[in-house]
């Protein structure tokens, strides 16, 4: 089952059911008016979820050539995001001159959660110079999960999974992380793919707590990466225990990947701009990609294996804003 | 004025004004239903809800002592906590043996935001061996402030003042420090004191964006600690415009000033148990003030200088959780 959220009257919008191929849609209200409140009682919403994507399955449904999608939370309780792709996390710790600290427990950060762009819309930042990157990542949307939940149960709270672009203002990054606090400048809002799909629509691609689908990124029209899902040191299920070990989740918590990332990237490609200059400064001696401009674009689609779209893509542009006034 | 909220059909709860004194209230919900909405719109609720306040001086409302309070906001979209007190930070980077770091910026971390306990909610931990630990601080809530918003913009952004219990677990807190990712199992949910309050009803104690009072704390019934948040190095202004700099922050976003703190601390005590471990590490060679054990009690109320009650007293429990079957 694939669900999106539509532009309504409320911040949260209207909750949408998608066919399969992405090209029709059922409206949800009657059943229930937006995705949080989906979650929040998954139980009942997703039986009767179901049954409008039946009605999808069987020909029904209005084209979603004419709808602007939302991101299927555009405002969420809660993100969380991990860093479960080890080639990344080592090549990063290089690139910002830090020491690799031995860990016993999966690496994550609160992040901002109030906004979540939708795949399309321009993404406003005030300053090139701040060193503008996207990061290419699968999250999971859980339902309320327990304070000190194992691994092995986290499995059945995982109830949507997503496709995300984290923002990343790279020039702010090493600062906040030397100061032990974590990043807050270096991380403004993310923006999130139009679907959010049920574990069950991956098929075989779902399995080990991980997305074993490739994340095709273009950058300016140009291949930049793709690189698979299934490289998680630890799985989802394994970053939502870590991330409820001391609190209770609530509905509609969104646990990300981190940055997609394959030990052989330099076939593959990169899922952000700062692992392909990492790549640049071993290989070369020093970066030669820069970070985004104003103008620049970024197009991300997760390619399942059948071919047809699961998440939809996010395709957006990076604008300036002007300072208030 | 003051506003709470009181248990309601919704997790938000219902708005209420709340007299001087804290004894009487009147609902709001004709007016505006929660404080979040309030915050969306508060040029237009503010007045409405001026006019309540008015009735309340006028000796209207019903008495406050059958009313449990929430959190003024059970769930807000974003919470973000500064370290501003630098007698505080300065000990606290000797008791985790972390290197200073020179630094530009304020300090600040992403915190969860999803669930503010009550003042009076018993507050569950796992383990007592995480090190339980309160921190008394103060905190602002915002309305829509847009991205780069300058510490002078900044101040007529401030709508609220509230106090908060920051609940921190000692043990994890430095582990995840050194990965520079920040605070996750080491920063459960805080407590809010039940009133937030506009800034003019802290009169003088409110000036240079910083909340003039000393934060009385009291550990099981003795007193732990009274410091003044005048000592704050940088204004909640600034902590506002620092948090600001690369995002639009939501009506409802609360900024935190992190553990009240005075340079004379030996005198005038702590907020944290932590600190006061810190002196004793100074002053005695090792720690002799343990951590919280299940079954202690914490007590937090700012003195205002009239000898009445601004934002009510936070007195909770910690108590044993279970782990989920």
């Amino acid at each position: 089952m694939k669900l999106a959220t539509i532009a309504a009257n409320s911040r949260d919008g209207a909750l949408v059911v998608v066919s399969r191929d992405g090209q029709r849609f059922l409206p949800a209200v009657e059943v229930v008016a937006t995705l949080q409140s989906a979650l929040d009682n998954w139980q009942t919403a997703s039986e009767a979820l179901g049954k409008l994507a039946d009605k999808l399955d069987a020909g029904e449904g209005e084209s979603t050539a004419s709808v602007s999608f939302l991101a299927p939370l555009p405002r969420a309780w809660q993100w969380l995001d991990g860093s479960a792709f080890d080639s990344h996390g080592a090549l990063m710790e290089k690139v910002f001159g830090i020491d690799p600290v031995p860990l016993d427990n999966p690496l994550m950060y609160q992040g901002l959660s109030n906004q979540f762009y939708s795949a399309t819309d321009d993404v406003p930042f005030l300053y090139e110079e701040d060193c503008i990157d996207f990061e290419g990542e699968f999250g999971v949307i859980v339902d309320d999960t327990p304070m000190g939940v194992t691994a092995q149960q986290a499995l059945s709270h995982m109830k949507l999974i997503v496709q995300i672009n984290d923002w990343s203002l790279r020039k702010l990054a090493p600062v906040e992380m030397r100061t032990g606090f974590g990043w807050v400048q270096a991380k403004p809002p993310c923006s999130a793919a139009p679907f959010a799909v049920t574990p069950d629509e991956l098929g075989d691609a779902w399995r080990d707590g991980r997305v074993h689908l490739n994340l095709v990124v273009d950058f300016n029209g140009q291949r930049f990466g793709a690189a698979n899902g299934e490289a998680m040191s630890v799985g989802f299920h394994e970053l939502v225990a870590h991330a409820a070990a001391t609190r209770d989740l609530c509905a509609g918590t969104i646990i990300g990947s981190g940055t997609v990332s394959n030990e052989h990237y330099r076939e593959i490609g990169s899922s952000c701009i700062a692992e392909r200059r990492g790549i640049e400064m071993l290989d070369l001696g020093e970066p030669k990609t820069d970070f985004m401009k104003f103008g620049d674009r970024v197009r991300m689609e997760a390619q399942s294996i059948s071919g047809e779209t699961l998440f939809g893509a996010i395709d957006q542009k990076v604008v300036k804003r002007e300072l208030p006034k």
